[in-house]
């Protein structure tokens, strides 16, 4: 029975768009409620910090706030907060066709798993919040394994853990260099979904690694799977 | 211009309540999702660990399922958390007459602050969420003072953050040690609110301290102030 390991952020979910969209709601928030910066100068100021700091840090506002007030203003971090995470569960939702697809690749008896880069709570947090989490016998994360995607170590602890080996398993992701060859480097076929690459680029691709099957959405998987 | 200082939880908005009810719907969905534990047998084993490690703890769900597996169970964690916050977010209200007392006060010139036990961004999060924030020209928690109610330098502190002083302020609360004793021994007048004490300890607290004005709710502030 063929393994197949997915990506969550931006493959399974468009995380991408709702964060943009909940940091604007923020941003919008802070500045009617008196940060002394236009709109444009602090959502720049909160790109800086979340490229600086990673986007898995959690304290982005805080550091927004004592970057212009010199101390932190909690009563703006937490109005931002708020802000965020209101606007960030009203959107999170799967890509329209997530569920069909799972649900057929279940029916076609593949078993499924995630490996994703990324804090393990939260990351359950987004599967258990969408209802996904029964589909996936294993989630792997690179918080708990203390190495990231596209280090061959993750994908090999995925394999032990899903009790398979890699040329019976496939990487589905958005992210080339992390998911797809990752991946391909521990031994697992790779395959590239909803990546936002140039055409030249994935030409290169389509040159240089031959085997991946390049797809723009995740519905197409059934015409591979 | 008279200050009067107010703790939040079951003073301003009836927390206990509320965290009840959603640790019910955290370990009701664990259990649920296979947690080997009966709901009463969970539901201890949360209250045990709570007592433990106090309620601003933030690993709750975490070392339940350590103590029961081993280790962690993220899928049961993430489970947990998302229905403690949902149900959290969904029950968090102010107490009926909150809103209207507060409007009253500021009609009568008092100056308010919130003095909490607690961490400053959770804090600020209920009152944003429930946009009383505005009726606050300070909120001072311990936390962010390193000092915890009762004692008297979190209070001295507040007095200073709102340049004014002990006799020309008033401290409302629903814990009679912490909150009214706490402030009495700073220099304040003291009102205990919400205070489910017995009637003999409330017939002590009369006898002992017959400056301590007692009401049942805080819609009756308006009879004193």
């Amino acid at each position: 029975m063929k393994v197949i390991f997915f990506d969550i952020d931006d493959t399974l979910l468009g995380t991408s768009n709702f964060a943009k969209v909940a940091r604007e709601a923020a941003i919008n928030m802070m500045v009617e409620n008196g940060l002394p910066l236009s709109h444009s100068e602090a959502y720049n100021l909160l790109q800086e910090i979340i490229v600086e700091k990673g986007s898995n840090y959690n304290k982005h506002f805080n550091l927004l706030t004592e970057r212009v007030y010199g101390k932190e203003n909690p009563m703006l971090i937490a109005l931002g907060m708020v802000s965020y995470h209101n606007v960030k569960f009203a959107l999170l939702k799967p890509f329209a066709k997530t569920l069909d697809i799972l649900i057929y690749l279940k029916s076609k008896g593949y078993r499924l798993a995630v490996i994703s880069n990324g804090r393990t709570i939260k990351q359950w947090e987004k599967l258990v919040r969408l209802n996904l989490h029964n589909f996936f016998d294993e989630v792997i994360t690179s918080e708990e394994v203390s190495i990231e995607k596209p280090n061959k170590g993750i994908f090999e602890e995925s394999l032990k853990r899903m009790n398979t080996k890699a040329e019976n398993s496939i990487m589905v992701g958005n992210k080339f260099d992390v998911d797809v060859l990752g991946g391909l480097n521990a031994g697992m076929d790779g395959i590239l979904v909803n990546s936002n690459l140039s055409e030249d680029k994935l030409n290169e691709i389509r040159k240089n690694y031959p085997e991946v099957i390049i797809i723009d959405n995740i519905s197409q998987l059934n015409e591979y799977l």
